[in-house]
């Protein structure tokens, strides 16, 4: 049935990509046929079936956090770029930073057409909220990037706002529409948030090729970026000498030559970043486990508990 | 008291930039208080005056408008750039890209927030069409820079989406939270829409001068930017040989050099283009003050129509 539901997400996701505008439809359409493992809707619709609450509005709401996911990520596009290419954006890649903001726009102001649909004006206002402090997270993780100075609680300061402020709202807005208790509603925000901190501490240890530093197609993105993830903030908070003249090079200049991301591995793993990144990524897997004990135990309680295990294990 | 009104609006839209990420409310209050006619937020603010409605509702909505315009401002300077400036984008542009997409997001989503406190779904539904049309418009318009064959017909549609689609939201949603008939919401509508078409056309030959073709500072963007706006598409549609070729040259190819913004002025008076454009905008500002007469006369019902007067003087 979550099966069916998600199955319903996704028919409700390609239907309102429709525009008469082509370009809108095929790229948004690339991207989500493309991408995804579709974790957040999941998260709406796994937490309305723990409700019992089998209404339209939650798959109406999975649809446009979505929506809104997506629309991120096609921003994301212009904004890595700016610190990626600098003063070297190719025609195409501006051709596709009109097509991305755009399309974007597009998907995002759906996405409020979707939640009107769903009814809730509750449900509106918090993923209002997440939207807005999403684009904050963004910026602050802008001023970061290259910033060897950030600090881990400016890091999770970021990621809290940028990533599991969504999955946060993802999770409370099933209980909302379900009409459940305040207590319940918080219950579920605070999974979703734990959820979502788990995920993308998983995520920035897996750009250092997880648990195993293992390298493979999709390592490094974050290092060549210079981006100040939680790996290498804990090597800066203990760093000196000659590794705090690494990091300044190859982060803060992003002046870096072969040999220089296995040398950011070897540091990683003198100050365990990667294993103790891994350990607060298991620790508010367990937080969002264990907010999930005031509901009755049913299979989606067990499937909702399973995702936060899921989510860790990536990384081994 | 509209001014009044006005100034709470103001004050509601600094009070809702605000943001503990410092660039945010920085870039966000520039542009709000370099910006700006405020003629959207004002539509429905004097709508809901002349509707004698003078709840909270009509400044909070006008405030969700005046922040998705924003939003789409510092969107469009990333777009036009692609236009413009297609593989030579300095690095500082390319911040400013990432900020102007991720201050627009934003302000797209606090206006979301707002619209949830005025607390109509219906006012949400209309705004939010509003700004996936807006979107749509940008796309098509963004396919029709350097296109000579985009028709007089196209060149419509663009507009009624990326600038008429809010004007006509703007004054419908006063309509609605003071709960108005569905005759007179169309109303409101309608004369929304048509003071938008106005607007837009008298800005699209203000580009060229407007009636005088007068050269001022600010003249000559669109024709730089292979912008296929009505003054060339009418001369487009009445061209051949000589003038098809520099017609060919400058927008398709926008391969320029000194004189020929000049040409295209001589060209645009052959063919009576910038005095059609202007008729149209006189025909759309007529229509839009016809549309409030089934309103009750009073002053702000005046200010409305005055208003779709002041648009098309401008050009004058």
């Amino acid at each position: 049935m979550a099966y069916d539901d998600m199955r319903k997400v996704d028919a409700l996701i390609l239907e309102r990509l429709d525009s008469h505008v082509e370009l809108i439809p095929e790229l948004a359409r690339y991207l989500i046929e493309a991408g995804g493992k579709r974790v957040r809707p999941m998260i709406t619709v796994a937490a309305a079936n723990m409700l019992n609450y089998s209404e339209k509005a939650p798959l109406q709401l999975a649809a446009a956090v979505e929506f809104i996911h997506t629309a991120t990520l096609l921003h994301d596009d212009v904004v890595d770029e700016s610190g990626m290419r600098r003063g070297k954006v190719a025609a195409n890649l501006v051709w596709n930073n009109a097509s991305s903001v755009l399309v974007g726009d597009f998907l995002f102001a759906r996405s409020f057409t979707l939640m009107v649909e769903a009814g809730s004006m509750k449900a509106l206002g918090v993923l209002s909220n997440a939207a807005s402090t999403i684009a904050e997270g963004e910026v602050r993780q802008l001023s970061a990037v290259k910033d060897i100075t950030t600090t881990v609680e400016t890091y999770n300061q970021i990621i809290d706002a940028k990533t599991a402020a969504l999955f946060a709202a993802a999770a409370e807005v099933a209980g909302i529409v379900a009409g459940r208790s305040e207590t319940e509603e918080t219950a579920l925000r605070t999974y979703g948030r734990e959820l979502g901190l788990a995920f993308q501490l998983v995520d920035d240890a897996l750009d250092y090729g997880g648990a195993a530093a293992k390298l493979g197609k999709s390592v490094g993105d974050d290092f060549r970026e210079g981006k100040v993830t939680l790996p290498v903030a804990l090597c800066l908070q203990s760093a000196s000498g000659e590794e705090t003249a690494f990091w300044e090079r190859t982060i803060a200049q992003t002046d870096q030559s072969e040999g220089d991301f296995e040398q950011a591995l070897a540091y990683m793993a003198k100050h365990d970043a990667l294993e103790d990144t891994l350990d607060q990524a298991r620790t508010h897997a367990r937080q969002a486990r264990e907010a999930l004990e005031i509901f009755e135990a049913n299979p989606w309680r067990e499937a909702l508990a399973d995702l936060a295990d899921f989510v860790v294990e990536r990384a081994y």
